[in-house]
């Protein structure tokens, strides 16, 4: 299969700390990129835009986009308010008369408006809601523990930390050093990426760990390690079942700890002050009790989001990370992600090691 | 609103092991119960068939059954295969035309087959789905937090421990002790058995703790203690997303803690005899950690399920537990409930002298 072409559309919020979904995209497939859709910023460039991203343009209509050849067009933003505008229903439209696909995370899904159903029958082409969920999910029958492959799953503090931005950073190195690495994607951004996955967070309460074995065992079919793109906090107050489900349903091997350096509180409920961040050794203890209940895992390292800080104090920062936990720390966005990816390396061999014992 | 008069169907599988659903309705709400229909047990009790439940007659159709007086046709039972056989579909019809409601825990919805949804709105009486998610849940907001009632969640070692029937078994005791409580169903049976709820299992996973935080509040409004019904275990690989979400959305001051005294294995996998359950002692540790990672919690008592000991063995489980844990410990099914409801109100005495003091 051939991988799409996306114009992405990201109207009147295209930018560096609001496009998040658009931004990622961009960053990890630019050559699958052909331009965004923004009127506001229309004649930039993405590298104007957002710093990174080269030549993408931004256009200012969907005809003016579809002249770029795209062969899909992605949701790159949430629609403030969360329903669909009438301006983007009607250039959706115009693309599937074009003959190109849909590619959305809404929580609305594309496919159940009636008017763009139509078009792409009409024409035969997709729309791929990624947050739907797979019709035939099953309880998770443990059957992730027992994949030849050593499975990674990134954990966090909160969430928006990092921890599909982690793995991410790692998988190609991995593959390039010559493991065989698959990055298996949970959330709607990391399906864009990567073409396939589920967002765990959209299925059923009882089917989270049951979707997440699904997608391990798909991605360890061909790998010898697989990371697992994490999602929420084990202590967020509304999303550690998603979290936790993830975790017994992956059942990993070891965790990789996300953290953004200057967070104090678990994000969603700042305003409140009422969540403090505990200690990061304490998350490793949490995360490596409650997933070893079911599969023995362990934190092999940490990952800091430093984005905020200058890097002197980025380096610092992931120094007192390693001191506290006793384990290897970079920033693998701004710093060189190799101390992860030795972490990972040695876990594998004394993994391979029992496997061979046991 | 009048209390529903329920014909529960429950065909080819009314037992005492085998039609979980109808045996606990007829329990807690034998009152509300006019008859069974099954036709392999037609012309027995209740009584006669479950040891409980009196001279609730077994019928062997749906006409027999109508004629008892029912307002509602509960679905008792699990059809095998999981599709609704056309011999039920047909009894339902008929009841719906002689202006019965149908209470249906399902996975498939009964208001979605097309026949039903028209007789049932010609007639202009109710499908309840119980296992349908509410259209507007959110993300949890911290909310059962603030609730000025005692809230106590039912925790357990695995599914089907008795984490329902522990709190059932508390509530009329402690209003008759004068403690304005309320039970808040969180399973299909628990729903039918109060009349409302939420089947959290059920809701989409970015919202189980949006839903436990809802009808925890909702049970707070005229209660001083609120037993909220606990859901899978915190170590189940299947299920301990949904359990983890509930615990974080209802916020409990205190937990009960569920185990099946002769379990040893976590039911669903045994036959691979995979997860042995541990310590109860650990289990105490492990929610009272990961409970009080959002919300201040600890284990105040022991339920055990003793169904399938003599009483000189039950007694002595219950010793035991005790001794392991240091925490008041009974079966309050066989046993006087009295231990747990000490332990209950002594707690509670604590929890409203640290409110008091702010």
């Amino acid at each position: 299969m051939s991988q799409p072409r996306f114009l992405i559309l990201a109207d009147g919020d295209f930018g560096p700390m609001t496009s998040k979904t658009a931004n990622s995209v961009i960053r990890y497939r630019p050559q699958q990129v052909v331009g965004v859709l923004d009127r506001q910023l229309a004649g930039r460039t993405s590298q104007d835009v957002l710093g990174f991203g080269g030549a993408i343009p931004v256009v200012s209509s969907m005809t003016e986009g579809l002249a770029l050849g795209p062969t899909a067009v992605l949701i790159g933003i949430a629609p403030s308010g969360g329903r669909l505008p009438e301006a983007w229903r009607a250039w959706l439209a115009e693309a599937l008369d074009a003959g190109c696909e849909l590619w959305s995370g809404l929580h609305t899904f594309l496919g159940d408006d009636p008017m763009l159903a139509a078009r792409a029958k009409a024409m035969g082409v997709a729309i791929h809601d990624v947050r739907r969920p797979p019709a035939d999910l099953q309880v998770a029958g443990g059957l992730a523990k027992d994949v030849d492959a050593y499975v990674v799953l990134t954990v966090g503090t909160d969430c928006n930390v990092g921890k599909m931005t982690a793995q991410l950073q790692l998988v190609d190195k991995l593959n390039a050093g010559g493991v065989r690495t698959r990055f298996v994607a949970t959330g709607q951004t990391g399906i864009f990426i990567e073409g396939w996955g589920i967002a765990v967070d959209a299925v059923v309460a009882d089917f989270i760990a049951g979707a997440a074995e699904r997608i391990t065992v798909q991605g360890a079919t061909d790998a010898d390690i697989v990371l697992v793109e994490g999602q929420g906090s084990i202590n967020h107050p509304g999303y550690s079942g998603v979290t936790l489900g993830l975790l017994h349903g992956s059942c990993p091997d070891a965790m990789i700890l996300c953290h953004q350096a200057t967070r104090e509180y678990i994000g969603d409920y700042r305003q409140a002050a009422w969540l403090r961040i505990p200690p990061l050794s304490e998350y490793v203890r949490l995360y490596e009790r409650i997933g070893s209940a079911v599969h023995p895992t362990r934190v092999v390292g940490i990952a800091l989001n430093t984005y905020d800080l200058d890097d002197v104090a980025a380096r610092r920062a992931c120094d007192a990370a390693q001191v506290e936990t006793g384990l290897p720390c970079t920033d693998p966005v701004r710093f060189d992600p190799a101390p992860l990816i030795d972490a990972l390396l040695q876990d594998r061999q004394r993994y391979l090691a029992r496997r061979r014992a046991g």
